[in-house]
């Protein structure tokens, strides 16, 4: 279920990845595409998003830290995406905080065809429901199922995919990956990707990477990117030693990203198949 | 002094506080806010702020990186907070290096009550006197009194504090809490705090938790953020190696603080009270 | 060919550099200016930029996520910097990228006379012929001429230094330095410094610094400040160990940044002069 050679890809094509982002988290996702390989560029104003979008290999939208005239850019970028051909991710960043948030999420699912759409759990049900209600904007064990994404969610997920012929990540301890009826589960990753900022954010970014080389390949490249983040945050942790925390598994991330290749993904995913 | 059982609450209520700060430094306050155990929110469009700030437990307003439109958005966010009776900080940066960012103080200041006021010497000087002139807007040696604040300020610091209901925090080699008569001077410490960006923005956001869970004791609660930002200085420059500087210990300091527990505040903290 | 004691002048006089830069970037900016001991203040409204300029030592002007306030705001900080004499840098990040950047850059020189213009290639490349077609933002190998810049485009890049009146460095494995007749190679540096973001960026907020402790030595301002982030590079890259990658890589750099001195860079800079 992982896509062959997906880093090797990303290093050897060196994809431009367009991502309209947020100011927390844009060094982070800049740094994390640079790190497995990508190439990042960073443009939010009407007046030349257009004309990036073109240039580029996919393109990343985030609602996080929203205003209006970088949701006007981002209708803009996605539709000359669309037009282009090329994968849009889009990551509805505290979709359910604002009603301004859960608007512009509406009008930009409405204008945008998305190739993926990866948010945490309260994030998606919002999606779903059209309305929420969620604490802050980074993932917490309360916003995750774990094991236990209930049956009917599972059902919502698979219509919502079809409907918008999206593929799904539903980010959380378990990460469900959902295109139309087929459903995986990756089960890496580690507590301390929820403890520092943007971890979501900088997993979108990459989604995009792994997309842009997947020759329409979109379930797999997105299985491979959540067992990307969830592998390095594992070896991360690994690395910590007595009096280290969130600063310096920050930075063990990145190396663990920077190092990565296909194979330390393929030894080390856990990823199951619904119903196998 | 200080807050009983402060970070332990922080890390059980999760407390949600909503940042509006600037893009320098506001990737590291959503970090800082994490690795106590709070929860970061950002968002500065007036669309959205007031639903943001309904669902906060805290509001932190930071000058840094002015802007007209975020100033609105401060003053929304603002009376939103007092009408909800939630604790506000503000965070004057560089309020004396332009007319700007001075008149928007004061307009914040008249629209809107706040809990907490922190700043380095020369902002809160500019404050108090209603004019200034600061040479950038990191704390330097320059900017601090050491253990020396004349009397005549420290009077004034006091009728400020009684005037505006808000408590004072001047932050330098030593940091004075003013709440009314009343006067905390916490010793804890690093050089280095002064070496790597906002890290006075961290700590105007980690008193936004601490105020968050105080339960009305502004005061310790102050008190307590100072100590915290202080210890986890000293731990993050005890652990700095030969070849290792401003890198280190910014990842140090985030490892101390996600790792921060109340003894070892309790243990560590340095304060004194004026007078005693 | 380097500026005597630039390192120390910097600590001494602790210049303050106002810095007008992007979001994915300002954070690192600030860090790197406070690690070789210059001041920073980032400021971009066009209600304050003009007063926040008055009162720095230099400049810098970075296109990164430009929109159409922030070129406002370049203009009138790069006027009344022109007016008060101090120095101003310009990086034109991604100015072949789109048209609105290109034009931006074409106002700003003719609006603003600039002391030094860095970029990588690419962008220089663009300057210089006033169109552009590049990917992404970032330097990478194959921005970079190596050591083999055509003789033509060095006597391009002559004659626009001539015609410009600015010190231009294009940055890449080679960083070429030219003043008028006067071309400088510094070979110092390291891959890892183009796998992290913002390395461009940074460099140019270190010019600033050292263009404003120069006297108008600007040529070996310019050589100085490429050495300093070449052979902070060099130390960084020296400092990795087994499993080590861009995260600990970026932490080293501002490490070796933080500990720099004039005789560090004196005996390992790698400077050929044109022609010698």
């Amino acid at each position: 279920m992982l896509l062959e050679k997906g880093i090797t890809k990303i290093r050897q094509e060196k994809p431009l990845i367009h991502v309209i982002t947020n100011p927390v988290t844009c060094n982070d996702c800049a740094n994390v595409l640079l790190a497995i390989g990508a190439s990042p560029v960073m443009a939010e104003d009407p007046a030349e998003v257009t004309e990036i979008t073109q240039r580029c290999d996919s393109l990343v939208l985030n609602l996080g830290m929203l205003n209006s005239l970088k949701k006007e850019a981002m209708v803009l970028a996605g539709k000359k995406a669309n037009q282009k051909r090329i994968p849009v991710v889009f990551d509805p960043v505290g979709v359910g905080a604002s009603s301004f948030r859960l608007r512009a999420a509406k009008e930009l699912m409405e204008q945008v065809r998305f190739t993926a759409i990866r948010g945490n759990a309260s994030e998606m049900l919002t999606l779903l429901h059209g309305e929420g209600r969620e604490k802050g904007v980074d993932a917490s064990e309360a916003d995750s199922f774990g094991d236990d994404l209930p049956e009917g969610v599972k059902k919502e997920l698979c219509a919502f995919s079809q409907r918008t012929g999206a593929v799904l990540m539903l980010s959380g301890k378990t990460d469900y990956i959902v295109s139309g009826a087929q459903i995986a589960m990756v089960k890496n990753g580690s507590a301390w990707l929820g403890r520092i900022t943007g971890t979501g954010c900088q997993l979108s970014a990459m989604l995009g990477a792994f997309l842009a080389v997947s020759q329409g390949k979109f379930f797999q490249a997105a299985v491979s990117g959540a067992c990307a983040m969830g592998i390095s945050g594992e070896i991360a942790e690994g690395s910590l030693r007595t009096g280290e925390g969130s600063g310096m598994f920050h930075v063990r991330l990145l190396d663990a990203l920077s190092l990565l290749d296909d194979k330390t993904i393929c030894d080390n995913s856990w990823v199951l198949e619904e119903g196998k």
